[in-house]
């Protein structure tokens, strides 16, 4: 559970709830995830980790949908269940294929090898990666 | 320096020089990064990396341009320098321009981020985030 | 369940009772965590692991609770759950309120955040940083 | 070097100034760290990441030192070179100690292994620490 | 449970059956653990993990005991439940003494330690170390 | 450089060369490492992590080779260059051939791709996994 507890919104204070109901609009759902109420205890840290998401997770150079399964990749390759099953779920509803996730998986393995092999074998940058 | 020095093709033996031969045939490039020259000293490891990075990197239910990100995002995460520079340019190559390559990065930053915050404060999985 | 089981006093070996006297002397408790007891099935670790604890986490430049809130720190951002709720608990005890506690996640959401910036964005050293 | 090299203050832009002026002014220095001028290239991850250090470091129920102590210790556990020299010159600055340095680093050694300790033997949690 | 359910080999395709065999006849046993179930939704990624595997775990210059308590050894710095535990098993089945196991852990949590303080410390590498 | 330089047997403290000569005599060499050299710094640490190592390295259940090869395997797995090198160094002083190495290599660079497909897939610990 929780360590802190969960916070419903019928028992959030006005500042939390402005929060949820701006994650309910730009989600477009009716329905708020257990990290944000278990974040909801430290409203400072629940407004500026939402805001950055808001932010960060919008399209850009990148649609929504990649963005969502680099965080997925991220969280599979540290380990974090809870984020690796919010995640999986919000890369879902954005469009991934139960075959978008499984390639992706296989990188995320594949990567995870090889950069035990660079650092292991000890391989120098070669010259040509040295700048953009 | 790579702990068993880099092969270089002309040194190579023939088991070795296929597999050269192939990265560069795939790639459609007449060059090797040291990566697979340090790697070159155990030819079983060179050969099967080389061919399950083959098969998980060609293109799918995920263009190889994502996967490459994907595969910069877990090396950015893991803290893998020679990784970071290597797929970095691998995904500058498939065209990730200098805006994706930034977006990239701060979904990665705040994917890190979230990740304790959901470890520390204990968040409890969802239960509509539990199947797929 | 811990692998071995746990060994509670009434069981435990001379040996491992006087390192269990010692943490509960020690700790001004009569209660043993799970964590030693599961470790008490190798008395020389246990009492390696409780001696160099005793020791490292003992007041001295830093008082008690700095040390136990960066013990959690580090704990949160590796993910050990068992490590994470332990370590919040003797913060706790030592004087840890929950706003300290909000506070120290929200460094270490940040730390690890700046982390990945600054390699993946390959962030060479200040000259000014390089010596104390 | 940084990937897309580093931007200075004679050549930033005006967006770029005003958060450099903002991290001299909150320092009270002259002078802007590495970090800062790689990250520049992406003014708005720039001014959110700064924004958010900003608002998580100020003093609180936590003092600066203490937070960036736990700073230090995450990055060290992370391995982060950057990171550790930077945020163990900031912590020499707000009054760290070589002795404070030294336990700390104990520290952060120790938790690193009793993690280790915990998820290897499988140590179940205490019922008295599942809640605050 | 797992994301896509388990495969039984009644359920099994052809392709998955042929791993399947493939496994229980090298292991000698008519079982499967729930790894490959989950895995067996992605057939491409269940035979190349298998193969892999399969090839590295075989007696060489090492002997496969030797190869699972370094498989568990990276897993419990990982902190991956799953893999502690089913490698843990493999390598009792393999010869592995409740001894053995207690201190391959002492060496593991002391080698997470010291990496840190390596980093910590910024411990230049010696002449000596840097070639083979 | 190390954070607060090296310390020579010169200049050592006679606590500090008690424990150079300890290292040196237990090695049955006349040199001390740059590790020690920059953990000298702080005498109570450099005298417990070396009684530690020394205890737990020390021939047991296992071997000193293969207690090595797995100090080696957790270093590369948390991507700890002065780690690497040194206890690679070490490894092959006590007998790890090029071809040991390599197949230690492969089996790190496995589980690290392993562990995050469980994780990823979710895998539940099978029942006979769960006790020794």
């Amino acid at each position: 559970m929780a360590i802190f507890g969960l916070i419903e919104y019928k028992d959030a204070s006005p500042e939390v709830r402005a929060v949820y109901d701006d994650i309910m609009a730009t989600r477009k759902s009716d329905w708020i995830n257990n990290f944000w109420k278990a974040l909801a205890h430290d409203p400072a840290t629940l407004k500026r980790t939402w805001e950055s998401i808001k932010q960060i997770m919008a399209p850009g150079a990148l649609d929504p949908l990649t963005k969502e399964m680099i965080y997925v990749a991220v969280s599979v390759s540290n380990q974090c269940d809870y984020c690796i099953a919010s995640h999986t779920a919000s890369a879902k509803n954005k469009g991934m294929s139960k075959e978008m996730f499984e390639e992706m998986m296989a990188v995320v393995g594949m990567a995870n090898e090889s950069n035990r092999l660079a650092a292991g074998y000890r391989v120098e940058i070669d010259e040509k990666f040295k700048t953009w």
